[in-house]
């Protein structure tokens, strides 16, 4: 149903209409209209419900078609019925839609039935839409924030170079509430529900050409027009990576899928291709996209697949190196020049190979010693494990790490587990724009997804 | 080198001498001495420095011999050529040690050399030892604390279920720092290090008639005595679940094993078999370690591996169905009876199927509701994942999913994704002693470790 035409008034909209609009704090509507203000929407924002003639000191329309301006993104926060009533009457001046309703398609004939019509009634409208059974827009370059769960509950993450595209609103609240609670930030998140109109291949098009967008991640529970998806994704990888998690995979997923917004998953193989041939990340499953959000929002793909492994505690750099193994990464050993450069300038006990342990007796600069003299071209990514009991450690190390990695453009990833002194130290890094794993398989899997390696 | 003896006294300690004992707070000594006192340990603590008289208020020997009565256990924190100084002394009186002290096989030939004169000394004075190069006991029984790190690096866990035994210090630290951060206990923890006397078989042996140990877990580098590991791995599984990490499992892993702790790593296959055969729970990663803790410290394994999967975010279910299939385990459709029960009494466009989608107006008893209709022979195992957003959902739910719990005798997990939010309302389900997973990788790997199955 695309028609490939140009979307971009989703995306820097000058006039956004609410409709259902309520000073019920537990209606939807009034969340969304907070989360407007929240994020500091600079355009106009009109409210419409005829049952009210203000609400929070905003005048209060009648309908959509008294309002004597265009409006880029009309919201309907309203029932399944009265989007469709809606639609019937004048909505001439609505150039977007914004459905977050559910109702549709998902919940059976009836359902179907209205979708149908809804679909009808875009066109004949001339009406693009988003949704419906969505989320909306969250959009940190454009101001606009449709979500209708309250910041209390999901947290916003701030601008950043991430986008995700996803059929499952849980999924984007999932995802942005993690991301910003590891201090992490995003472009724009789309949900776009049971697409009648705007699908993934419409959004993917438009991340092609945006320029705030870095990285581009899908949650993909189905793909109507597969044709359209091998070419808008193979243009997409072409500027910046793509990373993708197909859910539905087997039979009781893909059924559940099927139900939850009305799609055809369809055979997981054919989307495993697409990936392949379009050059897509893909991951397997919620950990690893959330893992490859946090690493491609610093670096950039390698071409290799030869991991350094440098970690102040011989445990954990042996669960690294077996991580790495079953991922099919490379843990070479160190070069003979690099082990007798480090044999004086290490503490004592190091054990100085590939993992490397700098034991208990660490200091900042052992760390950044390593990797000056073992990180050089026989390896495409380090990962550097930090316990953080080695008494002479401190958080100087982020700073002196980030000046490598900077200097160096190697991509330098931070295992640290731990419950809160981890944590802690390690904000010293996330502020640094390093980012931060918290297990072994975590760091693991971040490095795998910049190798382009499924694993 | 084991004798099979009784090792109960380091278990319920009478005595402590802590040689090398310190008022310098910056000497791992002293940071002992201090675990020693938060713990609450409530024999008497001897100190032991020939360079004081006195240290915080204790009178200080300045020997072991000199002091008149036996030591259960002589925790030994001084440098390694000072422990074999002092082993040659009079020791007479010290029944079993705790050598932290590193330097040893772990660092080269000359420390293989005095790990041997170690081995021959502890033997000639009849001491029996854990260590060197280790971390100790943590014993929240006996209250025993040998931890060099302190508390505020790595949070000290309350009493609970779990014992772990460990060759590397660090993860020992890892993982007491983890559960204690979400709220977790442990019966006992040993890291024995180079287990220059005692080794895992000892430790197994006394967990196996451990009361208070419900479930043992193991991280293992290497084991030497095979024969005798497969016969107390045997008795104890017969008693309670074991669970087994087994690292080093390839070529680099095992190198870096063989560096960390000075073992022989060996064939990873033949591990595999023997956890296969004396019924051991073995675990892929420290991510599967970490749940499989968490999990075991609620659950008991089932026989089945069918999975229920109740949700209120359709997109969740989908991923979680995906992982319990990548994991080897079925989720099959709900019994027609349980579906014609529940049509009525879910929310309007709840789907009624495996998994189950009770949608964002789901109430705290549409979960229950669900359980109690569809949680019956056809399923082994639950996970109910709450993402939150539902206006009406609270955290009464948790008492509610308790009861049925604890009524139906069948594990029910919680799979709660997300940041601040979820965190806070899942405490919920801690403090009524439900554990709960962040991801559905984890709560699926968690339902995997209750079915025995490796994944």
């Amino acid at each position: 149903m695309s028609t490939g035409e140009n979307l971009d008034f989703f995306f820097k909209p000058e006039s956004i209409a609410l409709i259902g609009a309520s000073p019920n704090p537990e209606k939807l509507s009034h969340t969304i209209l907070e989360s407007l203000r929240d994020i500091g929407f600079g355009g106009k924002i009109y409210l419409v419900n005829p049952g009210y003639r203000e609400i929070e000191g905003l005048k209060c329309y009648a309908s959509v078609g008294e309002i004597e301006d265009k409006v880029d993104i009309a919201v309907f926060a309203v029932p399944a019925v009265a989007v469709l009533e809606i639609l019937r009457g004048h909505v001439e001046n609505i150039k977007g839609a914004v459905i977050v309703s559910s109702g549709f398609r998902e919940t059976g004939d009836e359902g179907k039935r209205m979708e149908s019509e809804l679909k009808s009634l875009l066109r004949e409208k001339n009406i693009r839409a988003i949704g419906p059974n969505c989320l909306g827009i969250y959009d940190t370059v454009s101001k606009v924030d449709t979500f209708f769960i309250g910041s209390d509950k999901i947290e916003r993450p701030p601008r950043d170079g991430i986008s995700v595209l996803t059929q499952s609103g849980s999924f984007a609240a999932m995802i942005m509430d993690e991301l910003a609670n590891e201090g992490m930030g995003v472009a724009r998140i789309i949900s776009y529900g049971n697409k009648a109109d705007i699908d993934e291949n419409d959004c993917l098009e438009f991340l092609a050409k945006d320029e705030a967008t870095k990285v581009a991640v899908l949650y993909i529970e189905s793909v109507e027009d597969g044709r359209k998806f091998l070419d808008v994704a193979s243009r997409c990888t072409e500027k910046k990576p793509v990373v993708a998690l197909k859910v539905g995979k087997r039979e009781t997923g893909a059924k559940a899928a099927s139900s939850h917004t009305g799609s055809v998953s369809g055979m997981y193989e054919a989307y495993e291709a697409a990936f392949r041939k379009t050059g897509i990340i893909e991951v397997a499953g919620y950990e690893e996209l959330k893992d490859a959000c946090k690493v491609l929002g610093s670096y950039s793909p390698v071409s290799g697949k030869r991991v350094l492994i440098i970690t102040d505690g011989g445990g954990i750099g042996i669960s690294i190196a077996d991580a790495c193994e079953d991922a099919g990464l490379e843990v070479p050993g160190l070069p003979p020049e690099a082990v007798s450069k480090l044999k004086g300038s290490l503490p004592a006990f190091a054990a100085v190979r590939n993992p490397m342990d700098l034991t208990g007796n660490v200091r900042d600069e052992h760390y950044l010693a390593a990797l000056r003299e073992a990180f050089g071209d026989e390896y495409d990514i380090a990962i550097v494990s930090l316990l953080w009991g080695p008494p002479l450690l401190s958080e100087g190390v982020a700073e002196k790490i980030k000046e490598f990695a900077e200097n160096s453009g190697k991509p330098v990833i931070i295992c640290s587990p731990g419950g809160k002194f981890p944590r802690k130290m390690t904000l010293a890094f996330t502020a640094n724009g390093i980012p931060v794993f918290f297990s072994p398989e975590s760091a693991v899997r971040a490095a795998a997804v910049l190798c382009g390696r499924k694993k």
